[in-house]
């Protein structure tokens, strides 16, 4: 048998004979490293361990710290659904079941919905053939015989005239009798699933076309150890409770409204003044680095989009054109090209770089309606956007200084727990524009800033914007939920295509390079993740009512109002709980407001000119002086504190 | 013959016999009032002086001081310029010739353009027909006629025919052989025209249609005494030299791309520093009031405009609509339904009233492209809108604070010469909604509120939104033009349409009020305005670059940045002119770039710590206290100051 030659991540090869299964060249790596193993990685293909190798090329053990790794399991698990629910309901026709980020679906056409008690059954039916540990094993078929042994299943038919022409092979799995038309990427045997459960049914069309079939999509989630279910669940539940949607609605944020369409959420009062919190923030920020708000309409010409590139490269994205007198409009996807033209609206000299435009510029893409959830995911939300245009000697400060800029962002949330990644174009796709020479010099320009800087990151093929390569900060919020936050994007596309120049020392044009960055990414998504990072109690300098005022009886209440006017000169909102109910109930509603900062006065503090303060965490504080009250709690919202230490 | 009875402006009766003049009953009221009277009116219909009177009616005289006593001069000089060009130009078609708000025009059929040359013959001929001081004679003919006597011009006889049926008679006036036809509306001689000018040719379609014929238009303007077309042309070119389309471009505070689209200006770095100052000053006047910012998107359903009555009401203003998975979106043209629907997310209480909704909300309404101009006209705008919803009770001291506010604003940029005009519906037209009722009901409300106020207005029919009556100020400029300015309007109507309630004290649901308000009215507008009013010279607090620092030489530089860094720790933007030029240059290049203050600091200054400040007066305070300096120019930006009293 001719030996194969497999490079390891750490760029040491490996000779195999050809016909090695994969699980044999893990357990010579190490002993550990085959216990965690769920699959392996050979080049850009997912293998299962009991699969025989036939090639040389880059090996990879993929385990449950892997999105792939965790895909090889859930895809089985998509596997074992669809078996059991052909067993259970003779008539239902499997069509395709995926993995996701976060577990699997399998959509099947079925006469009515599954019910919750359907569910039941079904997962006790996986249950019985995870118990069996059944080997899962990949086949070659013709392509004729695939069509024989699918001949029932008109969508599965549909799949293979498009996968494969006549005569050509394609691949089929099968766990004991059951089998599934298949690309592959599975553990070995149904038994490495330890904990599964059926989340939610929905409806979806075949081909998410809804001129198709209607199907029947069930949601599920598997792990290879009992005790991650029950830590998945918890982290659920609570993720729930704290959904923005829910704390949205119960603390009067933002609403949606049917006559004005999905997608499209309003900003309440209390929604809003958060949101101006957080735009005064970066506005402040923005003033130091010497950056020049600008303000560009909402919708432009086809033509300029055409000259960008987004038509037809972001085509997908954008909404239908309106025509105004025989020309056609669009919704803005993207500030970008509208910041182009205001550099291009004058002669630039070398002398006026860095010119650094930022707007809170609010674009249109477009999302399926079932897709759309709150804040989170819309179809208009606005930008805390800058492009930033600056000749090639300044990239590496400029950039620095961006990054500089998203992490302070984020400390000041609290959100110290972050990955950084490196997007890189796709070779093999076509939705990039611009030469591979410009594309070579923006990556390693970038790459060479996160290397200067002592920044870890890591790298993601396929994940750059279509004009340049990219690095997002992914965070993780007090629910260890990872979120695309930040976003910093070299660009040498852009001014080219738009013919961009500054006059040089030389006296000559030179092309600038722009820089595309948003340390929030979308004011709607941050304030979302926000929302459900502080399970809705805010600090004081984010909270729409950071402080209530509670008199003890009538005779208190003037001095409670001069307290109340002391605060709003401040620009400091607050109310004052004037009702008859109980100190200890006013408390408790304050409490579920979330209001952070509560204060109560009598006969006591009026005489003394003092308040006492009552904190979330139970802290009181008798007889705190008034006008240090007032200078703490003025500096505690200049100073965006966390805490509130009187 | 019969008697007639005429009801004076005073409400006065005058009998009259049938018959008699205008110019004989004018003559009777006063002699003086006779020499400056241009045309009377008769209940709508404007009567030339030297025709007789054949029914009763209200009877105004109109002067130079009525807008209706100006056009009837500027008709007047129309018809005299259709005379000119067919005289000169035997093949020139006239089509129609109306007067304007300022001046008039005649669009004709031509071959080829009019040149300068052919203008400046034109106007020549014009006053050779003026000095002959022809009478202007009416003549009722039946429509064969006018079709017989314009036969050789499709014009006119298309005309003809939509304007009256067989057998009827419709109006054609002449001065001498020169005839044409018309509704009236003259002068009774074209010697009442004593100074005339034609302005500009400019080409136009044939009932402002792009498929019709293009046809060449002539503007021009005409006054009844010779100084007032000095007096004119000198504001004119006053205003041209100031036109905010110059100063925008030569201070670089906005830029309109083709590429984007006509009427969608963008605001450069220097207009939106301007434009957010203007927003910052509404915000902190707002919060002091109440209001709550909210933030809306920029389309909704088309449904939510039938609800509300801007489709069909408004629909000419509308873009076309756009699909979006089988529902049709249209850019919101106002505000207000965004509003309501904020206000019906939630069950509303008559403690929560009045609720206060503030935003600036950018809208989209169409305008025929050969209308835009620079920020005047365009197609898309900000509102400073706020919508407040209250109990009846309420309306009078809220619609009290609004105009408070509005009076505020405008003394802000001493602009302290208005009038207050009271929009009402006009009872003949089909363009509002609602009842009859509902719609006295709030014209009374407001007025009771201008009575109560004791605030001068004046009534104009017609001037309603179509949602109900408003209160629009009319501001004259630092060259005495007047432009609509802030607006406050009160509406019964869309609350009813959405079906808006608050809970009463008596436990019931009960129908709120909606007062609409913006002061600035458009962001874009008030700019322009501002930018003209004030000459682009702008007190400190709106400058762009409000300090110029100029150290008298190298040594003094880091004294200059020192300067400058607690400028900007204070947000004062500043710059230092730090080039070699001489002190003499460098101020009269800031006095060219309009920065208000400049300082200049050598050596004693900063011995001393002091600065030499020079305004653009020519003031000069040498060795003024630095902290002085600081602390004074931060309370002329704080308190918006007009002046600079160091």
């Amino acid at each position: 048998m001719p030996d194969l030659e497999l490079t390891l991540p750490d760029g040491s090869k490996k000779k195999i004979p050809a016909g090695t299964k994969a699980r044999e060249v893990v357990e010579q790596i190490g002993a550990r490293l085959a216990q965690a193993a769920l699959a392996v990685k050979l080049d850009d293909a997912i293998v299962e361990l009991e699969r025989p190798l036939d090639k040389s090329g880059n090996f990879r053990v993929l385990t449950w710290n892997d999105l792939e790794g965790k895909q090889a399991l859930w895809h089985t698990a998509a596997h074992v659904l669809a078996e059991a629910v052909t067993a259970l309901y003779p008539t239902a026709q499997p069509t395709i079941g995926p993995p996701l980020d976060e577990g699997f679906y399998y959509d099947f056409d079925v006469e009515k919905p599954f019910s919750e008690d359907d569910l039941a059954k079904i997962e006790k039916r996986m249950n019985e053939i995870i118990a069996q540990n059944r080997t899962i094993v990949r086949h070659e078929v013709k392509k004729e015989e695939a069509l024989e042994k699918f001949k029932s299943n008109p969508y599965k038919q549909e799949l293979i005239h498009e996968f494969t022409g006549a005569g050509k092979t394609l691949s089929i799995y099968s766990q004991g009798a059951f089998y599934d038309l298949c690309r592959g990427g599975h553990v070995e045997q149904t038994g490495r699933i330890k904990a599964l459960k059926l989340l939610k049914t929905s409806s979806a069309y075949w081909r998410a076309d809804q001129s198709k079939a209607s199907l029947q999509r069930i949601y599920g989630i598997a792990f290879p150890e009992k005790k991650m279910l029950d830590e998945y669940l918890t982290l659920k539940e609570e993720a729930e409770k704290n959904s923005h949607l829910l704390l949205g609605k119960e603390m009067d944020l933002f609403t949606i409204s049917p006559l004005i369409g999905k997608g499209l959420p309003l900003w309440t009062p209390k929604g809003t003044y958060i949101r101006q919190k957080l735009e005064e923030f970066m506005r402040e920020e923005q003033f130091k680095q010497g950056y020049l708000p600008i303000i560009t309409p909402h919708i432009a010409r086809v033509s300029l989009y055409e000259t960008s590139g987004h038509y037809p490269h972001y085509k997908e994205s954008m909404y239908a054109p309106i025509e105004i007198e025989n020309e056609n409009y669009i919704l803005k996807p993207m500030n970008c090209p509208f910041h182009i033209q205001v550099y291009a609206s004058r002669r630039r000299s070398y002398r006026d770089l860095p010119l650094r435009f930022a707007e809170f510029g609010t674009v249109y893409r477009f999302e399926k309606s079932g897709e759309l959830t709150g804040l989170l995911r819309v179809r208009g939300f606005t930008q805390d956007d800058a492009h930033l245009f600056v000749t090639p000697d300044q990239i590496q400060a400029e950039f620095g200084n961006i990054y500089d800029l998203v992490i302070k962002v984020l400390n000041t949330f609290g959100m110290n727990r972050f990955r950084v990644r490196l997007g890189l174009r796709d070779p093999k796709s076509d939705k990039y524009i611009g030469s591979a020479e410009s594309w070579d010099r923006a990556e390693s320009d970038i790459e060479k800033v996160l290397i200067d800087k002592n920044v870890e990151y890591f790298k993601a093929v396929g994940e750059a914007a279509f004009y340049g390569p990219k690095t997002d900060i992914l965070v993780k919020d007090s629910l260890n939920r990872e979120w695309q936050l930040g976003t910093i994007q070299l660009d040498n596309n852009l001014p080219e295509r738009f013919n961009l120049a500054y006059i040089g020392s030389d006296d000559q044009p030179h092309r600038p390079v722009m820089i595309h960055r948003a340390p929030f990414g979308s004011m709607e998504r941050f304030t979302a993740v926000l929302i459900e990072h502080y399970k809705g109690i805010f600090p004081p300098w984010l909270a729409p009512t950071p402080v209530r005022i509670m008199p003890l009886s009538d005779p208190h209440y003037p001095y409670a109002q001069k307290i109340k006017q002391q605060l709003m000169n401040a620009r400091i909102p607050c109310d004052i709980d004037h009702s008859n109910n109980t100190l200890s109930y006013r408390i408790r509603e304050a409490q579920l407001e979330r209001i952070p900062i509560m204060i109560v006065v009598g006969k006591r503090e009026e005489d003394e000119q003092t308040v006492t303060i009552r904190l979330r965490d139970g802290t009181q504080k008798p007889g705190y002086p008034l006008a240090q009250f007032l200078a703490k709690t003025v500096s505690f919202m200049q100073n965006r504190s966390a805490k509130t230490d009187y």
